[in-house]
């Protein structure tokens, strides 16, 4: 049964059904946060060994250097050691820097508009136009550092293994496109993995800028959620056996790993390209918070460290995610409505309800408390052009009021398509 | 007595004198290092605390914020509230940001070259030339960013009470003349201490570009070295009430008040300013290190758990500053040569030797083993036009250590000295 195949009776049966279901929403005073990617008290306190840590009188590093001066540009050797391996990236091509991997991708950009890049016939300011391919849909902060810089966003469809490599092929063709944003493992808001072949065709396509990067941002790496413990593709070995060893910038972070707000974050990429990034980075500070870094160092200790931790985070995880996809699936099931993505890691689920309601979806369901990330966010300039996609982070509430917004929102998802099926 | 008086009989006896001396400190291996401003790791102790804050199951701010998390843009309010006092800028217009103030800087330029300031007729960047006034002797990482972004530097003379106001009236008629740097209190490396009447008129003046910035790096505002704790003139008050509140951006940091390299630093000035800097810093990132914000604000407590903390920094700088300048005069003097500051606070001791001199000084040191920040630092382009500034760093070494760099430094300054008077 589709809601396509049903007559308009029983359309007006289902939207007052949902009419009243959603009066009930209202009377209910919800106060429910769906809106962002952030790990919940539950997960960090998994890391409250930080707290504590480097501990009394530890404050030496691996090498016997004073950790609280001045210094080390490139952050502490043992934990780009962890992170190297991770990234698939020799710890001395990875940097080490502060809280934020977002701050390195915009710091990244800054540096290639007032000076280019290490290829760059001259700095991007000076171009007329700098384009970057968005898959979408994709993460609102990357579209929003391209906004900010004036860097002209041209979508292509973000297929379950990759971006849609025909139209990445055309557009490549123009010089002045300059980059592609790729969220490799556990895409955000989709779950997409870009898969092995892709990768390679990314890293070896011609393109007609000389300075054409591929901002990596493997930002969940290693956030599964299944025992099928996704290996993210080696794009920087990729580029270098197909000639291209600058195309590709690798971001990742332990945002989502330790503490979401005071975690560390890497960069890494080709000599030329760290070289690059340093050279310009020592202007602006004389070294980052190594402290934290060695913190980190101490707590994570090694990969398997990190996997460890990772697995007591997927253990909190997994039943949320199932809480939504399940929930989905007995509320829109029945009616055919909706599509959502149940994702192997990452941490969202991506909602597609009927084209033209995502919007009022949203509208709803904050109207009753229920706050979503606005509809279109995960399209540059914030704009879905079918106005079909929500983005769903089930991370951060309790599964109790998982359960009750999920529901809440299908309820919106419902009404919202009775309305729109009854105005046609 | 002085070298100008001397017979060439005389300058020879100490020429040879001299070169003895700096023989034997050819034998003696030295490895000292006098370049940079760093703590040493007796002052680092002094905060040792901070190793094992916030402490097992603290992670609360005042607020009852969980500090683990995303979020907090402009940073702990506690810590706020501390440093905006020091400051004497309303906590609600400070930031709390990272590890340096440097990086604040970095990006108040950023910013305002790729988008302006809120008061620019356009970005600085679409400018034809933006210039700075930048009093010398001044601080190198200043000099570094305006070379860095293409800023040409004016240097007028920084006075003991702050920088030449005949060159800065003159300067500032020029409309592409777009800012100053200035260190207010104990500048690097002079120590001069900008007065409250030179403040005034900085705040007051007609400048002809509408976005003037005073760049007020307060970086020693609590490091005092005597009882005559200089209070460092208002100049967000003095801007206030000229009509100019927009024009000081102020910043501040902890680096060498607990450690250099973990510390948290601090931005303030007028509401719309600081709306602006956050309008940026948001799409770089989602927050700072509220944890490491928490741990300073346990640690210091308020503004008189800062001073104690300065007093005992003190404890171990006072005695270092003496032996620089009790060394320079016991060396120095009987010959009349060079001429040097004795501060009241700060990090440098700024050494003057006979013009055409100071680089072949610095030469001669390192060749045993003294390491000197090279000549000319302290000046645009590193070019002293006078080859007379050398700046002294006496705070990383050892008592003993720096006994023995200073009086081998005054050993090369005496050498060149008398090449150069025998070569006239």
């Amino acid at each position: 049964m589709t809601f396509d195949s049903l007559s308009t009776d029983q359309i007006t049966t289902i939207f007052e059904e949902q009419t009243a279901a959603y009066r009930t929403l209202q009377n209910a005073g919800l106060a429910l946060d769906l809106t962002r990617g952030k790990p919940s008290a539950e997960q960090l306190d998994l890391s409250n060994e930080l707290l504590t840590l480097p501990g009394a009188g530890e404050f030496r590093d691996a090498a016997g250097v004073d950790t609280r001066n001045y210094g080390g540009l490139n952050g502490l050797r043992e934990l780009r050691e962890i992170f190297g391996k991770i990234m698939q990236v020799p710890a001395d091509q990875v940097i080490a820097g502060e809280n934020a991997s977002l701050a390195m991708m915009h710091d990244t950009l800054v540096h290639a508009l007032l000076h280019g890049m290490p290829d760059s016939p001259r700095p991007w300011g000076k171009e007329e136009t700098v384009k970057f391919i968005c898959p979408v849909p994709g993460y609102d902060r990357h579209f929003a550092l391209c906004q900010q810089f004036g860097i002209e966003m041209i979508p292509v469809e973000l297929h379950q293994d990759g971006p849609d490599m025909e139209e990445v092929r055309a557009l490549v063709t123009d010089p002045q496109v300059k980059g592609i944003w790729i969220v490799p493992t556990y895409a955000n808001p989709s779950g997409a993995i870009v898969n092995e072949a892709i990768a390679a065709e990314l890293a070896a396509m011609d393109t007609a800028a000389p300075d054409f990067r591929i901002m990596w941002d493997n930002a969940y790496a290693v956030h599964h959620l299944t025992d099928e413990q996704t290996k993210t593709a080696d794009i920087l070995g990729l580029a270098i056996a197909s000639g291209h060893p600058n195309r590709p910038l690798l971001f990742a972070s332990t945002s989502k790993v330790t503490f979401a707000g005071s975690g560390v974050c890497f960069m890494g990429g080709s000599t030329e390209n760290i070289e690059w990034y340093l050279r310009h980075l020592a202007k602006r500070t004389i070294g980052p918070d190594k402290i934290n870094q060695l913190r980190h160092s101490l707590f994570l200790i090694d990969v398997d460290g990190v996997h460890a931790l990772m697995d007591k985070h997927r253990a909190i995880l997994a039943p949320k995610f199932k809480i939504v996809t399940s929930t989905l699936k007995s509320r829109l099931g029945p009616y055919g409505v909706g599509s959502w993505t149940d994702p192997k890691g990452g941490y969202f689920v991506s909602l597609n309800v009927p084209d033209g309601t995502a919007d009022r979806v949203v509208r709803l369901a904050g109207e009753v408390g229920i706050a979503m990330t606005p509809a279109g966010a995960s399209y540059p300039y914030g704009d879905d052009p079918n106005d079909r996609n929500i983005r769903i982070a089930p991370t951060f509430p309790s599964p109790a009021d998982l359960a009750v917004a999920i529901d809440g929102l299908a309820t919106c998802v419902l009404l919202a398509a009775a309305e729109q099926a009854l105005a046609n």
